[in-house]
C-alpha cells in the first residue's frame, strides 16, 4: 500500500488514427486514455482489480491536434514550441473487487489529495 | 439531409485486448465506442464535420464479458445463449463545424426523437 | 434461437490505416469486415461457435475513400453529402461446431431470407 | 521491372486478437493477410499502385491455432514441433493504376509462373 | 526551450498482444516503448523533429509479465502487490532535424543530467 | 529440428502509424520488427520458447519512407521504382527455455551461417 496518493500520468502522442478529418483528437480516444489513467491510479491505490463504475461529465475545452503530445489529466503540448494547454478534465469513479469479483473497501486517499 | 432521425448502431465483439484481468470490458473502451456512435449519428444528421463538446455522466450498470457482442447504445449479447442485457447509456454533446472549423447550426432533429 | 433471420450490420469509418496510397480502402480490410459480419450473423443464428469454411467470389465494384462510413454488406457513405453507393457483396460459408469442436447441424433460416 | 516472377511471402504469428474462442485463426484475418500478399506481389510486378478487383473462392482446409507461425500462401507452422500444414489458397485479381488512377496495362508475368 | 532536463516517463500496461506464450513481454515491444520515450525526451529538449540514429546495447534483465504496469526506463510493477523491479535500460542516440530535414545542433542538456 | 540454418524474412509495408511527422519510419518500430524476426528465427532453430536476452547496437543508416516495403534484416524497397536500400542491421541474443521456463541448450547453427 502506498503512503502517498498514487498518480498515473499518461503520455501519448496523437497519431493519425486518433484524429478526425480536421486532424484533431477524437473525444472517444481522450476518454479511453482518461479511463486508463483512472484505472492505473485506482489499481495503485487499492492494490486490487478495479472496474469503472461511472464517468462523470467531461468537457472538451480545446482541440488537440495530431502530432501533439498528450498527458492525461489532459494537457496537450506542441512538441516544437513547447506550448502547453490544459484541454479537459474528468472524474471517473472506480470500484475495487476482491478475489471473488465482489466490490470491496479500500483505504482512504491521503488528505489533501 | 435525412428526413428521419439518423441512427448508428455499432456492433463490436469484445476481444482480449478490450478487457481487464477479470475478462470484463474496460470502461474506456466502452466510452470510445459510444463516442464513435455519437460521432456517426451527428455526422449523418448535420452532414458536417462534428467534434465532441461534452460527454455527460455514464453509468456502467453491468459488466460485459470477453466474447460477447456489444451494440452501442450499449447492449451486451452472449453469442451462444442469445441473452441480451442493457448495460450502459450515455449522452454526448457534439458540435458541427463549417468549412472554416467554426461552430455552425444544424437543423433540429425530428420530433419524438 | 431467434424466430426471424438474424442480421449483423457493421458500421465502420475508413481510417488512414485501412487505405492504400490512393486513399482507398484495402480489399483485405473489406474482406475482414465482411467475414466478421458473417461470423456474427452465423453465431446469432446457430448460437454455437462458428468458423469460416469458404469465402466465395467477391467483386470490388467501386472504390471506398478514406473518411467514408462503411456498412457491411458493404455500402460506402460520404458523411458530408450522405451519398451512398453499394460497393461489394460476398458470400461466406460458415460451419457451426459443438462443444467438442465437431461440425454440427443448425436450424434452417426462415423462408424468404 | 523484375525479370523473374516477384514473390511476397508474408510471415505472421497468430496472436490472441487474430483468433475466435476456440483459439483458431479468424477467416477474415487470413483473407486480409492473403490480400496484403497479393498487393505486394502485384506492386512488385507492375511497379504501379494496384487495387484489388476480385477475390476468388477461398477454401479454409485446416484450422490454424494461436501461437502458430503463418506464411501466406498460407502455411501454418507449429513453432515448437516445426510441423507445417498447407491450410488455404486463394486467388486475387489486382488492377494496376497509372498516375491518374486509371487502370493500365502491365507486362506479362514470366512463363511458367 | 526548457531550462531543466526534459523527461518522458511512459506508463504502459502489458496486454496479451504484447506477450509471448509464456505470458512475458516481447523484447521488441519493450524496445519500441523505449524508443518512443527517447523520441519524446529528445523532441522536448531540441524542440525539433528528431530521428533515431542508433540504439545501443539493451540488456533484458528480468521478465515482465502480462498485467504488469511498465514505466519506461523500464520498471515493471505488479498492480496488486505494488512490487517494482527495474528490468532493463537502454541508450538511444537521436538526431535533431531542421525544417529541410537536415541534422542540426541543439543546446546542451543541463549539467548533471 | 531443421538441417539448414532457419531464416525469417519479414515483409512489412510502412503505414502512417509507423512514421513520424517527416513521414519516415520510427526507429522503435524497426526495432520491434527486427526482434520479431529474431524471435521467429530462434524459435525455428531451437524449437522451444525463446526470449530476448540482449539487443546489440543498431545503427539506422538511411531513412525509410511511408509507403515503402520493408524486409527485415532490413531492406527498404520503393514499391513503384523497385529501388532497394539496405538500411539497418542488428544483432539480437535470444535464450531458449525448457518447459519450466529455465534456459536450456540448443544445437549449434550449421557452419557458415
Amino acid at each position: 500500500m502506498t503512503d502517498t496518493a498514487p498518480e498515473a500520468r499518461l503520455l501519448e502522442m496523437v497519431f493519425p488514427d486518433h484524429t478526425n478529418h480536421l486532424g484533431t483528437l477524437f473525444g472517444g480516444q481522450a476518454l479511453a486514455w482518461m479511463d486508463k489513467a483512472a484505472f492505473i491510479v485506482a489499481s495503485r491505490h487499492a492494490r486490487r482489480i478495479v472496474v469503472t463504475a461511472r464517468s462523470e461529465e467531461v468537457n472538451f475545452r480545446v482541440r488537440v491536434r495530431e502530432g501533439e503530445l498528450v498527458e492525461v489529466e489532459m494537457t496537450a503540448e506542441d512538441p516544437l514550441s513547447g506550448d502547453r494547454r490544459v484541454c479537459t478534465t474528468g472524474r471517473f469513479v472506480m470500484i475495487a473487487l476482491d478475489a471473488h469479483g465482489t466490490p470491496t473497501a479500500v483505504p482512504a486517499l491521503p488528505a489533501g489529495d
